[in-house]
């Protein structure tokens, strides 16, 4: 399934690639859901766990990023029917956004002196020792 | 004025910068507002225009950018006084972020005939002009 594409000339303001694609990935939590799944965090309460948000938005932001494209819904176990989430080769293309943002939030929307700041992980970091 | 700073212990889910940033940008108006700035618009009619956003939602994310530290607000004319409002350092440092959403929505979130895609301008190349 390709990805969600927006005319330029449907958007509000300036016809603009950004806000193409904030229109797709802008929800609030949508990027820390394509975070988790870029960490490895694949099923639904591992996620919830991850981004701290509330289980209905989750549900709802899955839904959303798998209809459009940016995540695949995948079965890997029948009877019980069981579903975990992937990203697409159009999510994965988002981790040099979830980048700029790691370093701009590292350099400015955190104390330098956090004692929670060594022990997260970067995306980047993950995907290159895959 | 500093940058807000947000514990990441205060965060829910995951302690990571990237949460953070998104604390301080990731309301859906919020780096729209800065894209504007970045390209040049600095007064509150032209930044609704490039938005597209409604006027109350621009005031509100011009309010709560500038009280965050993102962007500076300050006085261009006195009797009657007027106001415009510029990109604070941590504000500039966001460039990189919006390069890669550009980056990333002109690969994923517009066709590639859209035929307003020529029309864009980029937020590196207007800061490299300077």
């Amino acid at each position: 399934m390709s990805t969600t594409q927006i005319p330029l000339a449907d958007l509000p303001g300036r016809p603009c690639p950004i806000a193409a694609g904030l229109e797709v990935v802008g929800e609030r939590w949508a990027l820390l859901v394509v975070r988790e799944l870029g960490l490895g965090a694949h099923r639904f309460t591992d996620i919830v766990a991850g981004t701290g948000a509330p289980r209905d938005r989750v549900t709802a932001r899955l839904k959303a990023l798998t209809e459009a494209g940016v995540v695949e819904r995948r079965q890997y176990q029948s009877g019980p029917d069981r579903f975990d989430y992937h990203l697409t080769e159009s999510g994965r293309a988002l981790v040099p956004v979830l980048d700029a943002l790691l370093d701009w939030g590292r350099e400015w929307a955190v104390a330098p002196d956090d004692p929670d700041l060594p022990r997260h992980r970067t995306v980047r970091s993950r995907q290159e020792a895959r």
